[in-house]
């Protein structure tokens, strides 16, 4: 197994550089049935954990037989982690346009022909997931040909660098946080199965369809050929929320790369045996039951339950705190019930919140 | 005629209120025949001259006759426009969210069922277009109703209000700015002709398409209407671009005002005789032909044409200089090139740019 | 005891409006002994816990006998809480100018004569403390009439006022928190025994010098009164550290009720018993030993310590992350290494770091 | 001539790096009588046209005869430069902590013993004024090496490289712009006459104390030495400020580089003759009477005089509009009327203002 390193300027602020490290583990032996793994963490640029997780993945690594090519990406969106506004990191979209970095990939079935759309008769002609692996590729180049006359925008230039990067893998990971969260991850309902395979205790189940996101962005490509050459989808692409945002913990991203390590080899990208850890009993919720609940008023927002805590309907699940009504008792407080039975994913990290702000997310209709 | 205002709380941040303050100018007797009118400006938090458009408007329509009623909103985003940063506003995006505060409209078409969708049957039944403006008014407080239970979003509820507030409208108007910009105006496509009506000198023409902005939001109910129903499309709706961000300027905000008087006037809204001002040669270019230009590197730029300018294939429209390279006096400045002819149409306000940032935009395939 | 509210607009911007509500608790029957107190929180907009200490602390006195006026000022900033960029809180200096809200108080020993200036010679004049009191509000109003020609600063406006409002206090208690932080408490070397009937575990010494700040804003005419009276100073002003910002938490807010609950009972204030409650042992550090880190290097550090954790010389109190050479593990971690003995105070709320960032405050050369 | 690069990181985010680049001309023949000159430009991130003029300096000095180095120092500051919110720059103070980044440099009388501390006996013991040049750079890194136990804040290790780099210099020129403004010039007042020679329209004359500005941090350790020497104080520094910020402008970058060749070419700098140019009569004014307007109200504010312009008392020197008070006409419109008769220097870029905001500064009782 041979570890190397490339780097490439990505992004240019007035005086700033930013590269993208791009790190690729090879083995000695390809075995052509393993399929190729591609990682990366912290496109949001306050979520690190990601990055603790990919470190500690190749520490496990180390002295391990791998079978086929696994690409590591670490701080995956350089800028976004170097925009701080006050000691945090503002880094959940770009500070110029607003745009949200992890809606910023390619559909390349919106696009038009001759900058990028890959059409229902280019799969067709594809004779092999490898034909399709490089017809994607080409498709990236394509789109960037086309709008080199007037200049990439900014949002698509690093986004469309990490779909081809990825457009070689048969098994994506990009490595999120929540706010304030537990561990969940998010697969398409196709994967409903396999997802368990990464021992997750929370498993996100959301439709085969484009949505902006890199999980949606990698297998929605291989949900179309799969769909035109009547052929089963074992293209596997995760989103895996490793908690909360602004924090590393080393213990927590061991624990994370366990989970990672033992799932390669289960899939056969490494040839050992798993690590032993502790197994979660898995619970799914489907997308449309996953609920948010947003600000009733503003406020100062005590929460009551952690993420991973379960709730009854009817719970008191937060107070919603207002300083400015001491004067009548009863008016202080707005509590924030439960409409229904569920469990608290991840919340706000600010208790002090604007109303109609996205304050606490939910399991509500979840099965083991 | 008669002028009443209403307020009410649109926003709040923890201690901050922010009000949205509905002016409306009532005819002393209504000719059903006159269209309505509904006008908001200040929707993005920097683009401040539309209120001063309204302003001079109401100066002109003192001791006028009018025909129907007209709803004037200034300041349409209270909160956007109280949110500095430096000494400029930040008020393109919820500074929270990321969200463009003019993509956040509500499309009836694409709504769940009970959520605020208008279905074709339900289009059908309407008889008249009132009916169908009421339907439209229903099926914002359906969607409102719907989202009660977990909270509304902070960037949805000011622009259902917004709607609401224009669903009995026959014309809309939505006063913006560009950054560095001249006058300009959006319309669709069946509306070329009318939108001259307005004497812009740039016309902007687009598909008559949901797109997320006031003017979509607005007319493409009745494109789907006047579709179902097989009737001519009399609905307009338009965009209008008064320039710069960031200033406001009386003496140009009369001669705004003075085109959108006669606009009203040709419309049968006001019943008098048009205000004499220079008439502006209308030049049209399709929404595909409106090119932005993204900075190709990181740099300091010099525009070299003002908007409104036009440009020949191959001239230099911008310097981006590089005052980091002064030892290499060839690598000092990167010369932008049209690569077709074209107008300036806007700028950004600063010179320091990042590498991918939308510096320029232009009509190219323009046509009188 | 009778609690009025008093409400003021003591902030605006365009289309917001931002009140002070002012809180005063008065006895039945004064008495001329007992101390007048004044308790504010939350200059600092993300610095939420005292908020909820003022309301348990009302709470607390229900029913109770007092002797002396208590004003309370919770969210004392409130255009400063309602800046949010991303989820967070942008409160601890104005987004326009840069300036920290905690340095924005008057020096009125800085001023010219005629703007605010409290000679010698008027200290003289004043018989006694309440004489002075007079005095300190009516500078205030002297400064705020002499501004008045060019408009008074976006800064100054506030801050006087709140000074205003503590100017007849004996007692000021002014309550912020850390990023994360333990509880601690800011108080001038003549007060050193005095501290500890706030039951604060650590306990933090400085000068008896104007810095900016409300504690020495308040303290600092008292230390010039009594220098030039030769008489003792007996007034009383801290800064309280109540954790950690962008949280609140009822169950520790009751705590610190109490424990400034109980330091109002021991100054005659309140007339009753203390309440029962852990008594911490204090430790005290001067201000010239209290160390802040500054990152060596931009990176993500990990931090070892926990606010309120002991470290001796040599130990490694952080690592900073470089995820970016994970090709040299030798280089993907730097620690840092305590230089002496000391307790941890606070440390950043983000992982994410620019070198020069302060990243830990600590205690060094403690005693107890 | 020579002109050598040498270029230094000297700021880092997390994956961003920020280089410092010098250049330094250096003439083939060293005139020991010739000042030593320093130029630095965009120390403020929004500041751009600066570096625009020290471009067409360099180009001006080509095949000149130079008797003494000139360091040019473009992009100053270039974290601060690299920092956007929306399409501006946020780079007037660190966003971290608040900092303005012209406050920041380091007085040296300020200091503890050992800690970069320039005592009197120190200066008193330096012979000439070379020796006190090298003191000075010695105390930088004096004060350097006392701080690296701790770490270096983020605010300082910048300004004092600046401060070092400057620290052999006889003159100093430190390029800003406003935010909206003339060409104007801050000198101390023992240097009223020769300020003259920059031919700028505008001089503002400060005190000769520090204030945390670079023109005051590198003149005022001269104001010391020439007082304990009891001799001719000849060091010359100015901060000029070249117009508006965000904006760069070849045109009149030429123009403000033929004036500071000029001013070089009558210090001996330069041997040759001067540039051909428009002479501008010098107005003066005292910092006292250097008055900045602040909004009275928040609202949107219409300038009616440009920097440059002259002002009678009681003239309406702005109007700040209010579009919610659209019902009640008198209420629509504050004037803000001239107090005095003054010139207008700068104003906010922006018309939209929060109460308090500093909104226009003027030259009162200013004299030529």
């Amino acid at each position: 197994m041979m570890l190397t390193k490339r780097s490439q300027i990505i992004d240019e602020t007035n005086q700033g550089q930013y590269a993208l490290n791009i790190y690729e583990l090879t083995p000695e032996k390809i075995n052509e049935n393993a399929p190729i793994v591609y990682i990366q963490a912290n496109v949001h640029g306050a979520e690190l954990q990601g990055n603790m997780a990919i470190l500690k993945l190749l520490n496990l690594l180390e002295d391990k037989k791998i079978n086929s090519k696994i690409t590591l990406i670490p701080n995956a969106n350089p800028y976004a982690t170097s925009v701080k506004m006050g000691t945090y990191t503002y880094g959940r979209f770009n500070p110029i346009t607003g745009d949200n970095w992890n809606r910023m990939y390619l559909d390349f079935f919106s696009q038009s022909q001759g900058q990028g759309l890959i059409s229902d008769d280019e799969i067709k002609e594809c004779k092999s997931k490898q034909d399709y692996k490089i017809l994607i590729k080409n498709k990236v180049n394509e789109y960037r040909r086309y709008h080199q006359e007037y200049g990439i925008n900014e949002n698509k230039n690093l986004f469309i660098t990490l779909q081809e990067l990825a457009s070689d893998a048969d098994i994506v990971l990009d490595l999120h946080t929540a706010g304030v969260g537990c561990r969940y991850v998010y697969g398409p309902d196709y994967l409903k199965e396999q997802m368990k395979e990464l021992n997750f205790p929370f498993n996100l189940v959301i439709p085969p369809e484009f949505g902006g996101a890199m999980d949606e962005a990698t297998f929605y490509p291989w949900v179309k050929f799969h769909e035109i050459h009547k052929s089963e989808n074992t293209f596997e692409s995760y989103t895996l929320e490793l908690g909360s945002e602004e924090i590393i913990d080393s213990k927590a991203g061991k624990a994370d790369a366990i989970n990672i390590f033992n799932y390669l080899v289960k899939k056969g990208v490494i040839e050992d045996k798993e690590i032993e850890c502790p197994k979660n009993e898995a619970t799914f919720c489907l997308l449309k039951d996953y609920k948010s609940f947003f600000a009733p008023k503003s406020g100062f927002v005590e929460y009551h339950k952690s993420p991973g805590e379960f709730f009854k309907k009817g719970e008191k699940i937060m107070s919603l705190y207002h300083f400015d009504k001491m004067e009548r008792p009863e008016e202080v407080i707005t509590p924030i019930l439960a409409p229904v039975d569920g469990i608290v994913i991840n919340h706000a990290p600010s208790s002090n919140v604007k109303r109609g702000m996205n304050i606490l997310e939910a399991f509500t209709n979840f099965t083991s």
